[in-house]
């Protein structure tokens, strides 16, 4: 193998990018579906990122302190994969004529855990970009901790289109503040959006855009060059003090008829584009023709720097303190849980507490000496109890706090921990349940990813009280409930609290979503906190067989069993099933649920969200004391009187339905 | 009345900035509830604005050429309700004793349609300052289409919290590009938020990122003099090619002893604090006690520039022609449908068109000429194909163009045509539907103030394809549908896609989202245009009792029919129901229901999305052919085939399903 080739040196790098350009169009091309614009265009810019910077083990594509890569233009997946195969990652040629095919390892957008080499989902534009400032949080915080072990950078490849998104201001703003100096995003500035020229829509100046935001920026004229590309990565490694953004000027779809033109960057290329493309390029006419010499070269390239740095890493580790390899080789680990046995509470003597506090306690107990639970709040600490407190702020200072000031930036907080998963935390994000609305899109990347994320929505119903409509969740339970992988937990109480942590606490896998009520509440006699994790349990029963069973969720519980004990006096006895988590009561056997629920007893649900979420249990909507409007600004006492989710509205309206 | 003021420039205008402030104050302890550091922060601003900028006229709070303004830091509420109160609005001293209490004109936050001079619902931070570009951008038009009557300016206040929301910056680049001269956006700049001090989370120069963006900048740097507040809103108004943002440094909960501090951010001061700064501020200690004659002035000031300005501009309007007089009163009618009988379609001579191909058509035929249907695309022109051709691009040289380009920019895009909307357009905003998410927190918005939005989302299932599950819609379906207010249509064909668009003209009121699919469909004999706005109806019936229902929509109807064709030749005879609006169906008689569904034959939904949608019409889920979990990347056949969608596997399930 690379017989004649003494020095690197001499390799010529245009024949790699060229080959991974032909390849690129040749996928799309089979695929008949693709973006090429981006593939001719940025080639060299991947190219030089991969030869000359990650560093990575093409061998080990897990080789944890690799050098972390995002393709946040993710259309640019043919590009990728070309890369990634000529690089010497486990792809074959066959993946590469699989591209976009069903159940290929090559799919239309990099997929987590698909694809050899492939760092997380993109697609969606601004959430790559976002995500990444998640991978350089987790880097700093880890470099702290072990500085023998962990020195990765974070790489993004970029357009336009992510720059456009709000959700990468944010990001960007933040990691000016945490002066992530380690993060270093590729911009393939080439001034064409799929609507045409940018200078429609986006006339800003990048520069004094990212200066402004606390960034360094550097500027590539020639995308075309290696040469140049190489030197500002290089210098953009220098800087200690903050993230660079390193624009650089490329041509979309170069060498083909439509370059520097919209048409080239979502539709395949002719066939005779393609053939005169690889005319310029000195390739032979061949569909998927590869020169094997030139793919050997590049992965000479990519090992005389990266040779075994897996192996390496690993020996490295090997020579730790047994906590330390312990400890980090939890953060390795895909599937973990958190060992909450230390978990303590330290119920108030009036037993009484809002969810949030209870929340706030158990938080603090489990997460202050935890090295994997790592997350913070947008700008809600105050409300949303999610302060561990003698925990300190994370910040270039101090990179071992665990506080994370996210700011007002709902969005970027959803995909920065989707970041800090990526890199192995146990990570935790909180605003207002209403506010979820503003991160729906990476809280979604997340549950495709099945990440370990969890997410603490506080303020959850109408019961929000005097901020109002804007501020009370009506539908948003719902949007979480139908969120596939997405398991949602509405806690009653203190006691449902415990049993919703140790739910998430324990889970191997996927992500997690609790919401709280804000308001103090009585902790319940009947509620018990080991049942939560099946989903649903009877918080209250009768001794002869119920005239009714009322389902109910969250604050609305504690009006429920008012309510029963009220009926109760009146000789309607009526079971309480309290059911903190509707989808794991639905995986429940028949067995359970027939004990729960049984089917000849009629059924009431009581709950302040959308109905749509109940009907599975109840098919008549007489029987579903829900909530399909929006709410209004009042006294959280007003407003559940003006709904009819307080005692005495639900009293009456049980009895006349089950009248 | 003002008995002894013969010059306005005698009046003491810090007694009515102080008295604002009083009552601010006094509002939220009365409430037990609200936000005192804007009040006593940012009241000489919005008193300055108030009392000798803004166009209005407070006893005809919807006078159309308004100076429109925005409260986008809605937690403001007590000040601007207070402000409202002492300009001469209808707001009694007993509503601003009512304030937060239920039922009331004065809310937690400020809400459309609810008290005098609000001009739009905020709370959810960033979503007022990117609604007024929508209100600029029509504006704009309405200015170059009507110059002798229209030429109102928009103002914003923001805060901290607004501008490190994502949607803002987004706004924001696209004002500059659109060089929204009459768009003034003053900055409440106080470097603290919720969590604490900004140099936490936020340390942007703020003058370089609106620089970046094509904004003027300008900064006052005592936000307490009322004359540099006043000076530098002169000079924003005589830029005639920039946006303006104004920073104005102001003492977050100045006079308060918490003055400077997140503690006087968002709770209630207490007693002695408030007697402290009615004491510094020369007030007497009564809650509520205002001076006449104060608030006399404050109205001789506003009416000295705005008396009868809503007369004016009738009689003004009154002299124009009548074609312009009836165009214009209709921007000014809040309730509106628009007239479809012009629609014009030409089917394609094969029959077969993509639903969204279909959609352009329609859009074309009656929007070239009709002046209230305004939108664009986010970036997907050609994929939304949502374009109308000879109509014109919108921008600063063209303001007639009926074309807005939001660039990729999704949740600006939402809260723009909120503020197109608002000022009588009935505009549309087009993207994927997968990223409907992107724009969620402003579509919530549109829907809570009922406004006349068309929502057109293509790409409306996994049938999407080769992109794969990023891009493929699950439980957006559902979002939609579970939003208070939405009427949701998912057209089969070009027949229903006519039918939508028929229904959503004819509507006076409310938001509407239409469905498309990408992808190239026959237009169906068993459809019906007409039948659309009962929301279902039979395609497909028999000659006997039916052995069963298939309720199905969208691009799932097609293979349902081949299935249910295939089947009758087993003699399995099936009724297909087309659903292309499930809620309008539930909204249907009781008769009309069990005509189309009656109870005793069993009934099967196809439809490649949540099933949550579905199990209010059918209980048990062995009848849902639905899909709870993310797609795949593929060719679009193979994604049906392999989720079970096509129809061979339909008829396979079907058949099985009904032994």
């Amino acid at each position: 193998m690379l017989e004649g080739i003494t020095n690197i040196k001499d390799i010529n790098e245009q024949k790699i990018v060229d080959q991974i350009r032909a390849l690129g169009i040749d996928m799309i091309h089979e695929a008949n579906s693709g973006h090429p614009g981006i593939v001719l265009g940025a080639a060299p810019i991947l190219y030089t990122l991969y030869a000359h910077h990650l560093n990575i083990d093409p061998h080990h594509p897990n080789y944890y302190n690799r050098d972390r890569f995002i393709m946040s233009a993710g259309h640019g997946s043919a590009l990728l994969y070309a890369c990634l195969y000529m690089a010497g990652f486990n792809i074959t040629l066959e993946d590469l004529k699989s591209f976009r095919k069903i159940d290929s390892i090559t799919p239309g957008h990099p997929e987590y855990l698909k694809t050899p080499g492939v760092d997380m989902t993109t697609g969606p534009l601004g959430q790559g970009f976002a995500t990444s400032v998640g991978m350089a949080i987790a880097e700093k915080q880890l470099e702290a901790k072990y500085p023998n072990l962990i020195d990765y950078y974070t790489y993004v490849l970029c357009g336009d289109g992510d720059l456009m998104e709000g959700i990468s201001y944010e990001a960007a703003s933040l990691a000016g503040v945490l002066n992530l100096n380690k993060l270093i995003v590729l911009y393939d500035s080439n001034h064409i959006c799929l609507d045409g020229e940018t200078s429609k829509t986006f006339q800003e100046d990048i520069k004094e855009r990212f200066t402004a935001q606390g960034w360094n920026y550097l500027l590539v004229e020639d995308g075309n060059n290696i040469d140049s590309i190489n030197k500002k990565i290089e210098e953009a490694k220098t800087f200690s003090d903050k993230p660079t953004i390193i624009e650089i000027k490329t041509i979309i779809g170069m060498y083909s008829s439509l370059e520097g033109t919209s048409k080239v960057h979502g539709s395949p290329l002719k066939e005779e584009d393609i053939s005169s493309i690889k005319e310029k390029l000195g390739l032979r006419d061949i569909p998927f023709t590869i020169s094997q010499s030139v793919k050997e070269e590049f992965e000479l390239i990519v090992n005389s720097r990266c040779h075994n740095l897996n192996e390496l890493f690993l020996e490295k580790l090997e020579k730790e303190e047994p906590s330390v390899k312990e400890e980090l080789s939890y953060f390795m680990n895909q599937k973990k849980n958190i060992d909450y046995k230390d978990l303590f509470y330290d119920a108030p003597e009036n037993k009484i507490e809002s969810p949030r506090d209870t929340s706030q306690k158990i938080l603090n107990s489990i997460g202050r000496n935890n090295p994997y639970l790592l997350g913070g709040s947008a700008d809600l600490f105050a409300a949303n109890k999610t302060y561990i407190k003698e925990a300190g702020d994370f910040s270039n200072e101090n990179p071992l706090g665990k506080n994370i000031f996210f700011g007002v930036r709902e969005h970027a907080m959803g995909a920065i921990i989707n970041g800090l998963s990526l890199c192995g935390f146990r990570p935790y994000a909180s605003t207002f349940l209403s506010f979820s609305d503003y991160l729906k899109p990476s809280l979604r990347l997340g549950a495709m990813m099945n990440l370990q994320n969890i997410y603490i929505f506080t303020h959850d119903s109408i019961s929000v009280g005097e901020d109002g409509p804007t501020h009370q969740p009506v539908e948003q339970l719902l949007m979480l409930r139908s969120l596939p992988n997405m398991d949602v937990f509405r806690p009653a109480d203190a006691n449902e609290v415990i049993g919703s942590y140790k739910a998430i606490f324990e889970k191997e896998m996927g992500p997690s979503a609790i919401l709280l009520s804000r308001n103090a509440l009585p902790i319940l006699e009947e509620t018990k906190a080991n049942e939560v994790e099946k989903g649903a349990y009877i918080a209250l029963d009768t001794m002869r067989k119920p005239d009714g069973i009322i389902i109910s969720s969250g604050e609305e519980l504690h009006q429920v069993l008012i309510a029963c004990r009220h009926l109760k006096e009146k000789g309607i006895e009526l079971r309480v099933v309290s059911m903190p988590n509707l989808n794991r009561f639905l995986e429940q056997g028949d067995d359970y649920k027939e004990e729960i629920l049984p089917v000849e007893i009629r059924k009431i649900v009581v709950e302040a969200s959308s109905s749509y979420s109940w009907h599975r249990l109840i098919y008549n909507p007489k029987y579903l004391i829900t909530l399909d409007e929006f709410g209004t600004s009042g006294n959280y006492k007003d407003i559940y009187k003006k709904y009819g989710f307080d005692a005495t509205s639900l009293e009456e309206k049980i009895e006349s339905i089950l009248k």
